[in-house]
């Protein structure tokens, strides 16, 4: 059990590692954004260039957003925690939303041109990771806003879901990336292998995702700067504690 | 603090989860092995086979062994923790020449054939992947059984080390997951798209890879699964303890 009391002073350093955080989030939608405009024609629904939606909203929605809305127990550390709870799942709500909006862009797109759907790795990856997105959100929601799931619940069922937040996040980025080499390997063949510009562009852009997933996942897993428990979450795990000494778990 | 004396009960569910894990690791290798065996020709080291030695070194080294090494503490939970550190690093060893083995393949393949290197966002995580490794093991090896360092510095050091080393090892899999979509594109193009054999065979491969990533990191992350510290490291750590107490950062 954390020692600190309420209204905990932020760690130091972590503020330096949120502002890293969010700049290499947004030079990575920045640079989804030029790499679309730059070298595959810019954005629109109605034309050829509606699949150039996908990436885009793929990036914002599940990297961004979803990204994010793990930090945010990291970032608003002394506020409600319900109000917390809810500004996380309302940022997986517009993330949910905007990857919605991207899945539909290359279906659609794929249903107009004839191609067909959900052969490549990148794509079974992608539904899985959509599934199971959906799937984490309805049960974390379930547990933890609606007022029915009892406090023993919510604790036993804590880890696992912090566990595959980070693990769909982290499917999210790589499934980004084996859609980003997709992309590339379908438009430049033989090409890439001359450094074209799109590629070298792209290949910094991939290296850029995963540095997002390490500062988001090392911000998340560092012990000492999870969020102190406030006063009144104190009283009532002590309370539970008090209940249930003897075939408690271990909280290590 | 943990509270568990030494020779504590190996929890009920590990040996489950680790052989659930091991099933994973060796199903795929077995598959990396037939995928180039059945589509790929097979593996040899003086012909155009000299490729296949890479992909087939990469999953044995950097994703199998490595994997393995970094859940031999939650293993050999009992035994002296010097035995196991250098179980530890051995692992780590094998995997890392097996990769070279690997990455020497690669490279003498596209010297002979005149495929220049090192444009793809594939060989750029590679080789990003590969020097982290060799870094992360020398850093581990100086910090943690050369004896020079002192308690404190470990002590510091070692949460960096685990972060480091999981985020290294989800690193390889990504890696190994864009080398494969990389290798049915180039081979199959367009052929991808009719679900092919080979195709499914390495989607349910990369499927398969990155559930082993998520088996070792659950096992690794699972708080209650951590390794015991034994009697005289324990009375290590307390006289630590009562030497810095007041300034020891929280252990939590």
């Amino acid at each position: 059990m954390e020692s600190q009391a309420s209204m905990a002073p932020t760690p130091r350093a972590l503020p330096y590692y949120v502002a890293f955080s969010q700049l290499l989030g947004l030079t990575v939608v920045a640079m989804t954004g030029a790499w679309l405009g730059l070298y595959r024609g810019g954005i629109a629904w109605e034309s050829a260039l509606q699949f150039n939606v996908h990436p885009l909203c793929m990036v914002i929605g599940l990297v961004f957003l979803q990204g994010d809305a793990l930090l945010v127990y990291r970032v608003f550390r002394n506020e409600a925690k319900r109000a917390t709870k809810i500004l996380h799942g309302l940022l997986h709500v517009f993330a949910f939303i905007i990857a919605l909006v991207g899945l539909v862009a290359v279906f659609d797109y794929h249903r107009k041109k004839g191609y067909p759907d959900l052969y490549s790795l990148h794509s079974w990856c992608g539904i899985l990771v959509f599934v199971l997105y959906f799937a984490q959100w309805l049960v974390g929601f379930s547990f933890f806003l609606f007022p029915g799931a009892s406090f023993s619940l919510r604790t036993r069922y804590r880890p696992l879901h912090i566990f595959f937040g980070a693990a769909i996040f982290l499917l999210s980025v790589g499934t980004a990336l084996l859609g980003l080499k997709e992309a590339l390997l379908f438009k430049l063949g033989t090409q890439y292998s001359t450094f074209e510009p799109e590629g070298v562009l792209a290949n910094i852009l991939g290296l850029l995702l995963a540095s997002f997933a390490v500062a988001v996942v090392y911000i998340l897993t560092r012990s000492d700067w999870k969020r102190p428990p406030q006063a009144e979450e104190q009283a009532l795990s002590m309370d539970f504690k008090t209940l249930t000494e003897g075939d408690s778990p271990s909280s290590q």
